[in-house]
């Protein structure tokens, strides 16, 4: 794959020879423009990761072969055991599990290396698990837990790669499976960082402490817990979070929060059997259509949401975020074109303004089979997964309050059970809401001397731009870290935009792996005198 | 289970002894009022079937057993040849499967008693093949092709009978699996009337023709072909049908028509690949909501369907068939209760006049995984499979177009194939639309000689008013049989209302069983002088 794309720039350059030149001083001069300086410390680190490249991948592979769905603790608690090992590896100390007061859930591992005389510290956080998987749904050859490396990125038909510890890696190649980007990835980028900075004789000026989660994919249900536990041992003066994607034009990405998130599980209901839809369709109700119904209501054909006070609350932008948003290179066109659709769903809103606003999308709805599942009857029930996103301002049980009302609004009785005959008696409408525990928004003020500090270190790895966002789309439970330990938090992500985070057929570009290593290089080797909270 | 009623009898007329002179001239006047004859024949039968009923349930279980889904002919090829054994061991004439002109689609089986001196012919219809099944939604202990005998209706547990051939059956048991009541019960019912018939030396007064179909549920695709081709062969006065559910009150019924059927399956578009729900939520369109937009916007809040022109070729109802619907006795408020709703779907009608009209019907919806497979992505596509009931007047292929009107008029640009990337940028809204061949209704007018006398025939098995349907809800495609072979149909249905047809936990109640061999018993033996079609 390599060899092809040189090839193909020397057919190109000989075509064209009469253009090179020009090529040449275009080149310089977009160089000249982004240039900027990538660090001797960061180069070192380049040499090593070059020499141990494929016995990392190897190693990798291995990790996500482990099952690491949070409803299976005996599989995460075999993948705390395996982050163990290696830490143990990179002669990282003081390794142990760190478990919530509700002792049966997902630890957290927690390792260290302390630095004589630093008064500062800063920790790293990545999850080890992953999100729920269907394996039937990943291409042909690939499996969540069963990882390959295919050539490019993911398509129906997908050449796998005959991977060995002698084979040269191509940057577009792509490592496939469960967590492979969300967010195994960050775990190993830090581990290998630390690795690469250490056999290189390179010292961190401050303390360095790793904190990866197990169950952030279930929404972090004991990290409070967890926190507040070892709040003395957690003290720190920045968390570092490696979770999500670079932005879509490939650029290293810093972002100052995420949104807030919290799902709702909504049931409605119709006959208590199912029953054939010629005898009674129509005259029975029918929960696919209340269902349907339900959830057009709650958004306009503007892509609005219509839940009333839905958008009250959120907190208007400060100048810095409009200013740092103005200068991110919009994605819209290029991702339109690489999805294949061609409106967008809040009419008339970029990608980034989408994202500054509280959300409510459908991951999921269901009533009785379809395809060559689907038989002629009315369903019993039918199912809806939503979940609503947070911005600053806003109040993840507030939002879900709101949606309730506008499901009573509706004409639905809610009830937080499956309904009794006597209630099926008393309301024509009947949903069952499960609002599931969230948590809110976070962002971190763009200009904070922490903050600027963090650029200037992700700055120092490549002669690109940083992109920097204040906040992301995606949701992470940061307010806690600000909460409970009085931090700041700035999240640096690693994974390629397409990586199909949280569905089938999730993978890791080998450029962002390479990358991704000596970003967290960088920020382990930022200079004491900077890291000065205000 | 009979004793514990017969002693909760004997315990509420011991408490009210009072009333029990009251009770008992009330009861008299009630069997004064709808006393009928039951035919000697008819009785003969009855104690034959009494001697051979559990060897007869025993051989049906077997049947039951073999799985009968249209999409596996070597299934349906299996049910087939088991058929014809059955037909042989009961000296039927003749046996031979018919097959359509395109040879690999399922044979529907044929067989014959020729009466000497016989003018006229009956022919019976039943068919063998079910609706597709999903064995994970069978209650604990029942499952599609196991088929046991469970006591009394099903519930989420249920009690199992130890089945032998010496143990008495209670009439409330119900004998379980895929097509126990839809529609092996027609077939085992025929033959084992005719079996009884024979024993009894009782020689039907005209020719007897047997036709079991094997892709009923499949939509009947080749019953045009097969009818076509054997056009002579099938020559007959009347065909009666036996399939679908008796009145929900448990009387007897005969039905003069069917309403027609057809499927569609309309699948809406999103993003190419599943999308992180937060870093796109809200912006990249989400196909659950436009579907549920979609098919929102075809019911109205009274659920009267808003396609337009949808009502409007609909035939108004004739003198003698509001008669008829008028005598029977309405079963809403009695299945509101058993079924747990409150409201009908169209305001104001009732079952049964709601079955007179066209119908529109979510059979079931999906998009991306729902609970625990929920998980927090944007969905790629959003799938709904509809079916459309027909009643005379209607043409399906006619209210389908209506359907795909109505869906362009929301803005869909319809395909028939997965859309393209040039399609996929040139229109906002895709929907993939099959429509799918259907057929039209039919009814036989109730006052013609030959419908009187199929209905004299089933009165003289039983001492309950029989009930008389101008329609049935379901579909039939007997609009063929007149159509091609110029015959008339009488539908006379055995299975018990809530037998879950088409859906999990199928079944049949043995006094349904036992009910639904006399009726058939008695429509073999119809006085030939009355055998007249004008």
């Amino acid at each position: 794959m390599g060899s092809t794309v040189l090839s193909g720039f020397v057919t190109y350059t000989d075509k064209f020879s009469k253009m090179k030149k020009v090529v040449f001083v275009i080149l310089f001069a977009i160089s000249l423009l982004t240039l900027h300086a990538q660090s001797p410390d960061i180069l070192k680190v380049r040499a090593y990761r070059e020499q141990h490249e494929n016995s990392w991948v190897k190693q990798y592979l291995s990790f996500l072969s482990m099952p690491n769905i949070p409803s299976v603790p005996a599989d995460i608690r075999l993948n705390a055991e395996r982050i163990m090992e290696m830490m143990k590896e990179r002669s990282i100390q003081n390794i142990q599990l760190l478990y919530p007061v509700t002792k049966d859930a997902a630890p957290a591992v927690y390792g260290e290396v302390l630095v004589p005389g630093a008064k500062q510290t800063i920790i790293f956080y990545a999850h080890y698990d992953g999100q729920p998987v269907d394996s039937t749904k990943w291409a042909k050859g690939l499996h969540p837990f069963k990882p390959v490396i295919i050539r490019g990125a993911v398509k129906e038909q997908n050449e796998i790669v005959n991977f060995s510890e002698t084979i040269t890696l191509d940057p577009e190649w792509r490592i496939t499976g469960r967590g492979s980007s969300d967010d195994k990835a960050g775990v190993m980028a830090m581990l290998l960082a630390y690795e690469s900075i250490r056999a290189n004789g390179l010292s961190p000026a401050f303390n360095i402490k790793f904190f990866f989660e197990g169950e952030e994919e279930a929404g972090s249900p004991h990290l409070n817990e967890i926190l507040e536990k070892y709040k003395s041992q957690l003290a720190s003066d920045l968390w570092v979070i490696c979770d999500g994607p670079v932005h879509q034009s490939g650029k290293k990405t810093v972002i100052f929060g995420a949104r807030g998130d919290a799902g709702m599980e909504v049931t409605v209901y119709g006959s208590k059997r199912p029953l054939h839809s010629g005898h009674y369709g129509n005259w029975a109700p029918n929960p696919a259509l209340l269902l349907s119904k339900l959830l057009a209501s709650m958004k306009g054909d503007d892509g609005k949401v219509l839940v009333k006070g839905f958008y009250d609350k959120a907190k208007p932008l400060t100048d810095a975020e409009k200013k740092a948003i103005a200068a991110v290179p919009p994605p819209d066109e290029q991702m339109k074109e690489e999805l294949g659709f061609m409106e967008e769903e809040i009419k008339g809103k970029s990608l980034l303004e989408s994202i500054m606003l509280p959300s409510l999308n459908i991951n999921g709805m269901q009533s009785a089979g379809t395809g060559k599942l689907a038989s002629n009857i009315i369903p019993t029930i039918a199912v809806a997964n939503l979940d609503l996103r947070m911005v600053p301002g806003t109040d993840y049980a507030e939002q879900q309050q709101l949606v309730e009302a506008h499901i009573r609004k509706q004409g639905f009785y809610i009830t937080r059970d499956e309904p009794t005959d006597a209630q099926r008696k008393q309301y024509p409408k009947i949903a069952k809401v499960i609002s599931k525990k969230g948590y809110n928004a976070q962002r971190t003020p763009l200009d904070l001397p922490v903050a600027q500090q963090v650029i200037k270190a992700v700055q120092s790895t490549t002669r690109e731009q940083v992109v920097l966002m204040p906040t992301m789309g995606g949701s992470l439970p940061l307010f806690l870290f600000e909460q409970i330990l009085s931090a700041k938090t700035v999240t640096v992500p690693i994974a390629n935009h397409d990586n199909n985070q949280h569905a089938e057929n999730e993978n890791l570009r080998i450029k962002n792996f390479r990358d991704g290593i000596e970003t967290m290089a960088a920020l382990m080797l930022i200079s004491p005198s900077h890291l000065k909270v205000e």
